[in-house]
């Protein structure tokens, strides 16, 4: 068989287009075997070819040779199949293969780990590098490409020049976490391969914001690193962040930006993988469809932060329980307070503005208040903050007192010159991409979003 | 002026197009001060708004308001101007702004570094923050940007799967190369965050492939790492590479891809940034386009290793000069061997395929004759290497046993398993994003490639 195989994912295309289609024409295929079940007189395979969701069913006749192998062709095997294309109207699947010829490429062991029906997601875990055979993750991971392709596709075509920032860093970013040292020499890390203590970064905002300066709107998206151990769903010591910078930009170009963008993602994500959003739907998180076209449809509000602790402690007054039920003015605002702001009050996306300053980064722009930043969160129903942003400090001599009282002016010397060469207004975000997959696709932890996660005392791979 | 600004970009596309040029029309544009010069009676300023290469002129007069302090507005000041945008045939650009008003948004320290008109190369590593200002690196990283573009364009457009393989990592994959510790305890690197040694990636590819067992085609494209202090103009500690893995594909499969993407990428970068070229042509490296379009318009010729000797051999009697001059089947080809191959023999782009399996990676595939592996370098003129590719070893066995003999069967037994779980035929390639834009720019030197380059001792950002 030395003709070219066709993929799954192109007979169905061709099919629902209605062109092309090579109905009664003998192909080939290749791929993993997902079911094999036959009848004594006749067996059907579904073959999975990983370039979609779904799996084309080929059919085997009992007068064929090698009828009795071909029925034991277990689960995952490789194999190749050659035969007619057949329509089968009125059937669960549109068309299947009559096969004519089949060949096994790959057998699989006897001690194939994923025998069972419906192993758990902690099992799998354990198994990160089988699991993208199974629905749910060969859904999840195929999304994620899609989710990474949308956002750069947004961003380049609204002219952002995208710029790798580094992995290993000289400075700890935000101060943010604790961060991984990298060495060549464990006994000495200050002194070995770079001559000082390097880092793995937290953020790339500060390098791309020279970029800023340049090229006008700019984004990264690449690793990120956070050594905390916190063993929650939410967090792994390594994911990807996407980290747009503007240019001549405030806090409100800046909100309009993030809407557009998650919007474009959402519809991207919806278009492009309407199986693998329907299997979410079935059997991950009944209502997500509902839960992202309302997003898609809303414009997103702003309200400021003191409006929000007003509306809490009303909300508190009125009989509302809270966990933390201590809500001033001031406060860093938990997962239950955003959720209940936008699920309750908004009943939909919203962007909490103008924080405390005392509770946000060096880097944001002071109001004319005195006492809050020009930041925002992004909160949406079912889940919280998802972005983060806000308007950069732009004032030389503001940004340089706040630095130094916080000392962190020292080795950050060119991030503070930027604003006495030619700076402007700038503002700019940063999505967790893991965290808007997990968002888009239901699943309920970040390790279940990653190809191979990393958490402390967990890196097997 | 609270109208929004239009981007030079969409004006010169605009203009070309012929379709929506607002000529004689009112617009506001904000960028970056390039030239200010006056005669006394006039003044012009070239604008720069780093969306696109080319820059607008932009014309004040003597009997404007402020004239004099306009007139001092000094390379890099931040500005906003508004006025009317006016066609003018047979000058040099081909419109012009009329300046009615016009307002500095930050102004320009004297201590500007990058004062001098043309400042070298190395001087500007040193200023990897400002250098992006410069026509050069303007050039440079818009190009990076839309050859990043272009890799995901082509992969995601023939139904390849991006996958973000880990970072941290536990295994040296190749055993290519040092590689840097990840640690949050350097007095004791092995007990700390994960519980056991961790590694900055040198190659995403075994983890890779696990996942072309469920999606048949994929790749990677992210940061990886060396620990190596070599200080050539070609190596950096960190940089990015791209890892595509194509299942139920032979070696003739791979180089058909490997053909296919580069050509691609190579034509997307030369439409989508004909200036940048033409730059590149002018100042860094004339002939760059003859070279390319060689590229784009031959097919890649395919040699065997043993015949790439034979003619080296041959070169060698017929009196051609080498510095490393002891030519002998199993030698690994110096650069000059390459090159010699590719600009004398083959007169453009070639394979140069089945390597002695001693001076290749374990998991390449043995072929036959016991001696070689279906690997494949892609030899280009000017250059040498860009791509490197081989058919993986998909026979358990085989694999084992050559595992065992190097001493990596520990703790990749997971690798060995996806020969015995439904594997296949398989093949991959890599290819150095940075070496590829270095190639397709002309730029001789990785370091000026590099947004913030990391190279031994050299961690200034």
């Amino acid at each position: 068989m030395q003709e070219k195989a066709v993929s799954i994912r192109s007979l169905y295309e061709a099919f629902a287009s209605g062109e092309g289609f090579p109905a009664n024409r003998e192909v080939i295929v290749e791929g993993w075997v997902k079911t094999n079940r036959n009848s004594g007189k006749v067996g059907f395979i579904e073959l999975h070819d990983g370039t979609c969701f779904k799996n084309l069913q080929l059919v085997y006749g009992a007068d064929m040779k090698g009828f009795d192998a071909i029925s034991h062709y277990s689960l995952a095997s490789a194999i190749e199949a050659k035969g007619v294309l057949t329509l089968t109207p009125g059937m669960k699947q549109p068309f299947e293969l009559q096969v004519e010829k089949i060949r096994l490429l790959g057998g699989v062991a006897d001690d194939y780990p994923l025998q069972k029906k419906r192993a758990s997601f902690e099992f799998l875990r354990d198994m990160a590098y089988l699991r993208p055979r199974t629905n749910t993750f060969d859904a999840v991971f195929r999304v994620r490409s899609v989710l990474a392709m949308a956002i750069h596709t947004y961003f380049q075509e609204h002219g952002f020049v995208y710029v790798h920032t580094p992995e290993i860093t000289a400075n700890d970013a935000e101060g943010a976490g604790q961060v991984f040292t990298v060495t060549t020499d464990a006994k000495d890390p200050i002194n070995d391969f770079y001559g000082r203590r390097a880092s793995l970064t937290v953020s790339g905002q500060l390098h791309v914001e020279a970029f800023a300066m340049a090229f006008k709107d700019v984004y990264t998206f690449g690793p990120t690193f956070r050594a905390e151990k916190s063993n929650t769903p939410r967090h792994a010591s390594e994911f990807w962040m996407i980290e747009p910078e503007l240019a001549f930009a405030d806090l409100d170009d800046d909100m309009d930006c993030i809407e557009d963008s998650i919007k474009f993602c959402i519809r991207y994500v919806m278009e492009k993988c309407p199986d693998e959003m329907d299997f979410f739907e079935k059997w991950i998180a009944p209502g997500l469809k509902a839960k992202l076209n309302d997003v898609l449809n809303k414009p997103f509000r702003k309200m400021e932060y003191t409006e929000g602790i007003r509306l809490l402690q009303e909300a508190l007054k009125s009989g509302h329980k809270f966990d933390n039920d201590k809500i001033e003015w001031g406060m860093d605002l938990q997962s239950e307070h955003e959720r209940y702001l936008t699920e309750e009050v908004v009943k939909g996306p919203m962007f909490l503005v103008d924080y405390p300053k005392e509770i946000k980064a060096f880097y944001m722009r002071e109001n004319d208040d005195g006492k809050t930043v020009a930041a925002c969160d992004l909160l949406v129903p079912g889940e919280g903050e998802i972005v983060g942003g806000s308007q950069r400090e732009e004032r030389y001599e503001v940004l340089k007192e706040k630095m130094e009282k916080i000392g962190n002016a020292k080795g950050l010397e060119w991030y503070l010159n930027l604003r006495k060469y030619g700076g402007c207004v700038h503002s700019g975000f940063g999505i967790g991409f893991d965290r808007l997959l997990m968002y888009i696709t239901g699943v309920a932890n970040i390790r279940d979003t990653e190809p191979y996660p990393r958490t402390s005392n967990n890196l097997k791979y």
